[in-house]
């Protein structure tokens, strides 16, 4: 990846992270996004080298603003991704779509602003995950929108080739994102978690990454989900 | 089907009259939505005893209006659905994600208002369809649309059991839908389209009817997606 | 169905016997084949108008020397499967390849015997099941049978066009065969399995009948693999 | 991959031969087999510290005899794989299921043998292929053959866990073999082939073993099939 431009949109924790601070080792130029400017100091202090920026992917005109500061890319792994648990009889609509929107109207945001500047062998990776193939009660909102991440890799790979659009679908992951939603059971249920993967444990951000960065260095991949889940999907 | 109270979402024409008329003569009392009135013109001389109501599923308080007139349903499917050709970076997002939205937020805006009246051993049943497998160049939005509604029949098996909730994904079949993406050149693209089929011709809506009324009535059948493509999706 | 040429491959008990009954109901010509002749008493009696016959599909000869006796056939199903449980390091290769070979290659001497005899529209149908898409520990040897069924049914609708090829997938089915797996505690492990259904309830043979039956007379389904399993794969 | 123990089946030419040449690279301690001792030419002169050794692994005395070799092991890539063109009208059953076979019943024989010295964290790979989700007519032993070796991974994920089991699914890839089945029409026929792909290219065998190292190397992928295709599963 040496010299390569590498956008990770999303990228000030979890797995966004671990892929930029993946692609920066391996000798590529990397501009992290994040929702605010503060969510990067733990990134900043330890990779000065790593560009990073303040992006809000809903909104199509900071998007395009974005992208104007940027000539030519060559990978951009998008893991901006939420999620929101609760029954579909309750609440609004809207605030049920936020996060598939963010997932796929964010994606669409980003492949319209960039695909013409992607050089050659260049790719775009979507965040999916295990709640495509394994949805669960209470978390429909994650099950739609982690599959429409996917489906956009595979109608883009056949839309927008030879780009190369892939997604990586991580299953339980030890990221940060889950000290919001579980709190402070978050122990307890990892343990719990692990004790069911067939791999006896939860994945980590940077094998989540070592995915991503795979998806964008083989040149053959294009419209491919890898999971990452320890075999979560099939138990 | 003797009784039962069946709703053809988008029923004026095409695959959703074929399951109203087909669920009428099984003895359902049949309720069908169209976008206006005017659409139901051949089917309200034809089926006196269908009734027939205009809705736009798009409309989140009209749906709850529609849906408060009924104390008990068995079985709804939304035929409702269209599709928009053109690249992704074209046009703006909004029209884009226009037929997305009907399939999808459409089908939320249904279940949130039917859910509770649903019969024990009923069934909600979407439209998904071809483009789900195998997505073509141009009509990214029917990809990502389709298997939205296709994912939607899964998430909720599992989100509101024991409603059953299944999809129907149709291949190339000979509905009026074309006539309006097809125009004149609707009779040469449905011969060459018929020759390359495995059983050699298009599909007619009264088998993708037959699906559907297949998966109203077997009970033991929930979060399935049945293909009439004549194969389509293996070639 | 009318007059049309019905033969059920494993017809003497459960889905098979199902499939034969729903068949000669409808108007078939029936023919129903099973291990041994002892196997048939209660078919018999009830249904002195459909033939029956001793056939192992394991034996190449007999199937063909079977089929030698039809000029012409609509549709075949075939039901036989069995399963064994073991872990693949105990035991030899040929006892646990003998449910697979029953399925893939008991399936490969039908279509090889009966290919050239089914009529327009006809069609030949497998049993998949469950564990294709939920695989088991201790039951591997299914997982690997049924998805051999059911790839077999997709090959075979390329490759032998426009015969139609397709495949039902039970799940949690309650048939005689349970006796055999279970023994006493058949009773125990239905009712824990039918709690975690997502419609609290195994699936009865006759509903997987009327999977059978929809594949046979839609004109435009091939290739499909239905499952009646009351979401079991989704759980 | 540093003083691993890796075993590539099938690795005199090809996807096999690139898989150990990389993890040799890499640090690791690698064993190649091939079907007999005269196809190591090339690779004994280039890598004189990769081990050899002649295998026919559809014999099952013979696998256990080699494996009998190695005290633990950590990785082991099946490569071995052929394929077989014509109707499944003509010809024996038995010469179709050869190639069947091999990689079903290779696959057990392998697995067998070697399952009790797989290291923590280690792993078995097949090789699966395009034709498990595109088959097409006349190569439908492929379509069967490379089904079951992806299946076979997956039910042993579950079988065997905490031992990982992945599939690589090649698509369209420049290897030796095609010199056998397409003759002097192969570089018509790639030319034509590269043509249709999404990255307008076949795939490099090193492109194909870079996936099966990233299975080998990831200890939180299991269950998993990655498909190194261009694409062409999609179009």
């Amino acid at each position: 990846m040496k010299n390569e431009r590498v956008i990770v949109i999303g990228g000030s924790s979890g797995i966004g992270k671990a892929v930029a601070i993946e692609s920066f080792k391996q000798g590529a130029q990397v501009t992290v996004t994040g929702l605010t400017e503060k969510n990067f100091g733990d990134l900043k202090s330890g990779y000065p080298n790593i560009a990073m920026a303040a992006l809000d992917i809903n909104d199509e005109p900071s998007v395009n603003t974005f992208f104007n500061g940027f000539d030519s890319i060559d990978h951009i792994y998008i893991a901006a991704g939420s999620t929101k648990l609760g029954s579909i009889l309750d609440g609004t609509v809207d605030v049920h779509m936020a996060p598939i929107d963010l997932r796929l109207k964010g994606g669409i945001h980003v492949i319209r602003a960039a695909a013409k500047k992607i050089n050659e062998g260049g790719s775009i990776c979507f965040t999916g995950g295990l709640s495509t193939d394994r949805p669960v009660a209470g978390a429909w909102v994650s099950g739609i929108g982690t599959a429409a991440a996917e489906q956009l890799a595979r109608v883009m790979a056949l839309e927008l080739a030879p780009i190369r659009f892939n997604a990586v679908s991580p299953g339980w992951t030890d990221t940060p994102m889950w000290d919001a939603v579980l709190g402070e059971s978050k122990e307890e249920v990892f343990q719990q978690v692990a004790e069911k993967q067939l791999v006896k444990r939860l994945a980590k951000p940077q094998e989540v990454a070592q995915a991503v960065l795979f998806l964008m260095t083989n040149k053959s991949v294009t419209g491919e989900i890898i999971h990452v889940d320890g075999g979560a999907r099939l138990i």
